[in-house]
């Protein structure tokens, strides 16, 4: 074992587990925070202990936050344009507010249907969807444009038939087989704008 | 600040200042650290409490480790064959003991010499060197194959002149202009087998 003791080997071997580090990069990530341990190292560790105890599930839309319901959730003013958007995934939330989409809500559904991964409609928060559709004037399915988005898509918008929500979907502008979390701010607000009835 | 709350958002700009990780890539581990909160998120931060408890630095070599002497230092085996091999940085002394170089002993120079950047030798663990260096039969120098590696690598081969001790560097077989951290260890291998008299 060459990398100096077991904490250390430990250490990489966990890092490399996150996307986008391989066990290369993890031990150059583990250098550097034992180079920079007090700038860097210290308080990463006292920032996840915290972010540990202080996450939380929204239990309204599936958000993460430190609160539940979350912030969104429980801000008034995001329920007056009647706008709840629906999100394969947190990080398609956080990148439609990264890209100032306005005073909207969000629905996470935590994944979309996929028979050949054995994901269905129960794997999913579409039960939560449904039951609170109702309290909105529009629901907004910002699917990825990949063929499980859409199929998830489709499969949204034949349980609300009729229901009478309006039920949108963004606009082409979304390239075809890309991923929300991707795609640059402008993009993805005008794609929001410029979006269609289904 | 659209990540869900302070400490999320925190814990995303820590992550950001690792190497190899930008903004976009700190708040997809965060999010897969929070999906995976038993299985990855408590592990991690319970090892890098655990690292930063028990990591220290070599004073004999400038390794890092659990222990100081350490394990390569305080292994009686590693002094046999007399051979220190010189390195920039702690990675590249991972990457040779990956390659499986032998019973070899190390010194961590902390960095190369750099006008440009005002790093002199007092800025690098040189004094440390020389105080060591009587003690093996040779010094290999494996700096990395830039100028400013080769510029020390001249640097130590000055300050050993006279003292009667080898003083070989790694075969040509590193690209030049490259780092040792990402060649393969087979390269790696080959080039300390054919390493040669300055
Ligand atoms: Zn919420
Ligand atoms: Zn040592």
């Amino acid at each position: 074992m060459p990398s100096g003791g077991p904490e250390i080997e430990q250490l990489i071997q966990l890092l490399a587990r996150l996307p986008g580090l391989g066990p290369r990069s993890a031990r150059r990530a583990v250098l550097h925070l034992i180079k920079k341990k007090e700038q860097l190292m210290l308080p990463l560790s006292a920032a996840l202990d915290r972010a540990v105890a202080a996450v939380r599930t929204c239990e309204v839309c599936g958000n993460v936050d430190t609160m539940s319901p979350c912030s969104i959730c429980a801000d008034p003013r995001r329920g007056e344009t009647g706008i709840l958007i629906v999100v394969e995934d947190v990080a398609d939330l956080w990148a439609l507010e990264r890209a100032g989409v306005g005073q909207v809500r969000y629905h996470v559904l935590g994944g979309v249907l996929s028979p050949l991964d054995g994901v269905g409609p129960d794997d999913l928060n579409l039960d939560g969807l449904i039951g609170r559709a109702q309290d909105y004037a529009e629901i907004v399915l910002a699917m990825n444009a990949t063929v499980e988005g859409q199929t998830t898509a489709h499969y949204i918008t034949d349980r609300l038939a009729g229901t009478g929500i309006r039920v949108t979907r963004l606009a082409h502008g979304v390239p075809v087989g890309g991923e929300l979390d991707y795609l640059d701010e402008g993009t993805l607000s005008q794609a929001l704008r410029a979006r269609t009835e289904i």
